[in-house]
């Protein structure tokens, strides 16, 4: 009795923590009992209509059904079943009258059309395009099975179709009426607050990713609800993860929300809702590159961290200004607010050239020159030892010369010709044949180590580490470029926001006191 | 009226493309009709039991209702019914027994009755968890309502009650019996046709992405479905799309399958379907680097056609092999399978080492060699221009010394220290101070023009093309990063198939002449 206890105890928190961080739940159930309320009142007080109250059933199962949790949902579900009960009472009443004609065999006619009608009512529901209005269907099939079995059984086929419709109507009345009038929880604000929340869960998680990564946090173990993507409690992951799983919630919440009439800040016809949804996919477009980003933490291919550290200040400025621009274009959508006179993406674009400046100078470090062939590339190059007969002056000026060749060849934007010179001019040192044979071959033995025992090994993780490792400095090279991708998509992101903030109408920012 | 008679035809011909290309669905219809058709038999031959008929509109609704498409979502939505029925007409039937004791207040508490009813079942289906039971609490308060108000009215609260849950009983009969005994359609079928469907089509990407990469087919205009994830028709996206998007189809087709009794191949009772889910986790997340991949190609930045040339072998048998697993798995999961003796990645294995020695081999292509800041680092390592003054035999001594320590140092696994020996080794040749300089200052010049005009121009794209421009060479890299990052999170998706092949019991595979 004391675990019923508890167990009671547990169900009731669990209740009041909901209701807590969502009143909206309350109030929708109040208002879900008050209609049922209202319509058993109404039937109460026309007992005397007896004929009309035999069908009064229809009421209440109209009620029960149309009331859904947003206005959107509510109008388009009652549409659809309004549509529905109309078009097949009026095919039941004119086959009706056909099947009348048929005489003796009136009764198979009847059930044949049961058989056609369903048959097609389904065949027509399971395109794909009719999938919203997959409800309609529903009723009218059953409107259909109705009017034709109780119109056969009394002969009154006129009656009861009206009287059921007259009850639906009366039904749907009573719904919507106090879903909309009290109250009324809008699909379109939450469709509205759900792409401002998803610019915040990729913001946090890009910070979380660059500073997680330059903290060189490693994962111990990697849960495997990450490796399979399902649902996890870790930060950085449940933040991108939520943004890029929402589709299917948008695509749900914009079909309630073109259903919604104009109301509160959403004030036009035809609301750009669309663009809502178009924006929050350009946000998952930039955070497909977050999740990149984190593969590179989840990689068993890691970076060395002195290399990180040098990087250390251009990544993480990049990061925070990216979050800051992301942080700020939510705030915006939330707020409905236009861009501005400021270039948003300034800062970070500053941010991502000083990384790439930084890059550009210290890419060395992003490549493993050890096993560079050397030998081979000199053989191409014609015997460069040759080179080193040279006096150190001579010598200089050769170098000096590739160099500014190098730089006209910049000037017309063509590195890869430009390349070769300088490969030229870096192999222009002592030959160092004797190792690189012994270096590649002990390379070789050591770099995939797990091969022979990957079927029995248990702890395939490590062992794979091991097998990387080579590849280790060229993935601070992928996390780099990528956090470089991902400002180039902000662009893209920036642009559909412009989008957006034309056709609905932003408001004009109010004038801050910039403080950057 | 010609325009009339084309779309007829449109729509016909529509339909019977849809009949063709799953014949599943013209059966479902038929079977829908059937069951219309056999349940209103029932109630025309019942008719002297004037009494129970008169609410043959249960049975009708309940058939309506309660059929859908798979039988794991009938079953469940049958239960549901059951479920909700039985509990709502107990208490119900309590409800009106306490009611009578009310005496003059009956009507009232009724009435209260129905509001706390509604608003407790309305809550509790809101909670999370509940989602798969929503529509037990909806029948559940139809029920009660239907049954209070009903047995209000004529003051026969068991009868209601009783013959009412006959009819649903018998309308569930119905269909279930249409449902189940007649070409079923079971929902676990589909999750399995999905899994192995998702795993050609991650393959398929994988390799398209690989040789666009290595054709270097770039998107003249990149479409706007793809930058804001929308569905799209071109091949390489939808194909990895469709595999990351089916999540929600596969939890719903989850939901449906649990509740599906032992069928055809899969025969244990509590058959792992979870695993089929896992699996494709595990493939998704393989497909989100494919993703990555395809977005290298989507970027602005982009590497030179010749240096991919350099790497076109190995990445190209990499993608390959890559894709062969991928679509050899997806046969094994098709044809429940097991794995097998030979390892399934050796392949795919051996072409990502032959990748990974080629990169090491060839990594100066993968950073821009011009703007390493040479002259300060020189500094760092203390006037090495020092060393020129030594003859040319001292210094290659030098060379072959710091060579051999790196060997050593690459024996104990730390490629981070022995860096700092082979950049000397590398600084170690003629200085170029001269151009360094307006190197950068030159380089800073062109590689952001389009900062002032990024408000105001009209293809963004292009803009940023140059501006990152710089980081075109890294773009290779990271390409070739991330394939090696595919190729080890194989390893993960190898696990996961082996995992459900053991606990679904897939069997041995036959043993086939192996054409390797």
């Amino acid at each position: 009795i004391v675990g019923l206890c508890k167990q009671v105890q547990d169900v009731a928190y669990r209740g009041y923590q909901m209701g807590k961080s969502d009143p909206r739940k309350i109030v929708f159930s109040a208002k879900m009992g008050l209609a049922l309320m209202l319509i058993s009142l109404l039937i109460f007080l026309k007992e005397p209509i007896k004929e009309l109250s035999q069908h009064f059933v229809w009421a209440i199962l109209t009620v029960v059904v149309v009331f859904e949790f947003s206005i959107g949902a509510t109008l388009s579900k009652g549409l659809n079943r309004g549509i529905g009960t109309l078009s097949a009472g009026g095919l039941a009443l004119a086959m009706a009258e056909l099947s009348h004609l048929a005489g003796a065999w009136e009764e198979a006619v009847i059930i044949l059309s049961i058989f056609s009608v369903g048959f097609c009512a389904t065949y027509a529901k399971l395109y794909p395009s009719m999938k919203p209005y997959e409800y309609g269907f529903r009723v009218f099939l059953l409107t259909y099975c109705f009017i034709m079995v109780s119109g056969y059984r009394t002969g009154e086929f006129n009656h009861t179709a009206i009287s059921r419709f007259l009850l639906i109507a009366l039904g749907a009345g009573v719904g919507l009426a106090v879903n909309i009038l009290i109250y009324p929880i809008w699909a379109g604000e939450d469709l509205h607050a759900l792409v401002a929340k998803n610019f915040t869960r990729v913001a946090n998680s890009l910070e979380g990713c660059v500073n997680e990564y330059l903290n060189c946090t490693e994962y111990e173990r990697i849960p495997s609800k990450i490796l399979t993507y399902q649902a996890s409690d870790d930060p950085l992951y449940s933040g991108y993860r939520a943004a890029v799983e929402s589709t299917s919630q948008e695509d749900a919440l914009m079909g309630f929300a073109i259903w919604e009439p104009p109301h509160g800040p959403y004030k036009s016809f035809n609301y750009p809702w669309k663009n809502y949804v178009k924006v929050s996919g350009a946000l998952r477009h930039c955070a497909f590159t977050v999740m990149a980003l984190h593969g590179c933490i989840l990689s068993e291919i890691q970076a060395p961290a002195e290399r990180r550290q040098v990087f250390h200040h251009e990544l993480k400025r990049v990061g925070a200004e990216g979050a800051k621009v992301l942080l700020e274009l939510g705030n915006k959508v939330k707020r409905m607010e236009k861009l501005g006179p400021v270039d948003i993406l300034y800062e970070v674009h500053e941010a991502a050239e000083e990384l790439q400046n930084k890059v550009d100078r210290k890419s060395y470090l992003l490549v493993n020159a050890e096993s560079w062939e050397i030998g081979n590339r000199e053989k191409e190059l014609g015997e460069p030892q040759d080179l080193l007969t040279f006096d150190d002056d001579e010598n200089k000026v050769l170098e000096y010369k590739s160099r500014s060749e190098a730089v006209l060849d910049l000037r017309s934007m063509t590195i890869p010709k430009s390349w070769d010179r300088h490969a030229l001019s870096m192999d222009v040192k002592p030959t160092i044949h004797p190792t690189i044979s012994s270096d590649d071959v002990f390379k070789k033995q050591i770099s995939w180590p797990a091969r022979n025992s990957f079927t029995a090994d248990t702890l395939p993780q490590v062992e794979e580490s091991k097998t990387y490792e080579s590849a280790s400095a060229l993935s601070l090279a992928t996390f780099t470029s990528l956090l470089i991708e991902f400002v180039a998509r902000l662009q893209n992101l920036a642009d559909s926001f412009e989008e957006l903030s034309e056709k609905a109408n932003f408001k004009e920012p109010i004038e801050l006191p910039i403080a950057t």
